[in-house]
């Protein structure tokens, strides 16, 4: 390959395929409603907002509530969420991730729906035992509001 | 980068992205409808089971004929297939590679609908010309049933 | 990790995640309608060419107006653009990129639909700046006809 190709890079290749990894982990126990391990995956005072809805839960232990609550909407259906086109850069010890997310729907029959597309923001950190987390999430549902607010 | 965020890889970020290569050449095979360059990405005696349909293809020959008699449903539409949440492992010589697949569709006016959502599981293999093929595929149509099967 | 999965990478794991990166940031600037920016991620001639519309624009300038013309169809909505399947490879000095493109538009109440799927071709080269930058874009929107010319 010529010079003039090599890669620049901001983040190592290892770290970015350790990160998709992670998302993978992550989307397998929220679309299997795996409740318990799903809040595991965030620091203990980790929290998701939705700005949309002015809404922030923090703390794997309100999150774990929330989610019960909100669980019945969710079992007669597959949820998945399809991520792409993320940046990754790091501050300290804070890894930022952003991203896009589809969420699509099958039915009792494996009829599939598009149901939201959102931009997401994670803060991920190493813990102790080796394993990264999200401190901090926010998800912004596309509305052309949400990304290009009027004045 | 701090050193607490070094990546912990078990899989080396070049062969994470050999599999991606691997499945977007696949992908092409399978959508631009080339059996018979698709078959040979699969060993000579692989597989491709749907669990839901309780059926099962063994062997390039054996899938050749399936799909070329399910071809003609497939000519007035341009499918495709779009992967997400890749997890590799491997154990030995064998690579386990599951991810998350939606299908689309369109028609003769290029509209798009939703197909399926699937979960795939699939066993690689290196053969001896150097090249990764699956010795067998695993595809669940996402429907609660399947995804969280009732007692 | 057995010897017989080692990888036989093309490009080197560092690039193809560059490019990937390359791509979440110009999708951003695309579908947040900055198409100041966003010609910036052409070459001063770059080309985008739809050939099923016997199109092509050249150099950011026209680029620009033609973008800007087409605006007022995109303020209401929010466009996504999905990608998959990259393959890449190079040629002395130039990057091909290919790879699959959804398209999603989400309305002012957030209800998404699926627009088109295409299949692209870049040419991307680094300049003086260091930066890849896209010389030539083909996309072809999917329909049978364009995907499998009859005679």
């Amino acid at each position: 390959m010529s010079q003039s190709l090599q890669a620049s890079p901001r983040v190592s290749a290892d770290l970015y395929v350790e990160v998709m990894t992670f998302y993978a982990r992550q989307m397998r126990l929220l679309d299997e409603l795996d409740i318990d391990r799903f809040v595991q995956t965030f620091t203990e005072d980790g929290s998701v907002a939705h700005p949309h809805r002015a809404e922030e839960v923090r703390g794997r232990a309100d999150m774990r509530v929330k989610m019960g609550r909100a669980l019945p909407e969710y079992v007669d259906v597959v949820t998945r969420h399809w991520f792409d086109h993320f940046l990754l850069d790091h501050d300290g010890d804070e890894l930022q991730v952003t991203y896009y997310s589809l969420v699509t729907e099958a039915d009792m029959d494996g009829a599939v729906r598009l149901k939201t597309s959102s931009a997401v923001e994670d803060v991920l950190v190493r813990e102790d035992d080796g394993q990264l987390r999200i401190r901090a999430r926010v998800i912004r549902r596309d509305t052309p509001e949400a990304v290009r607010p009027r004045g």
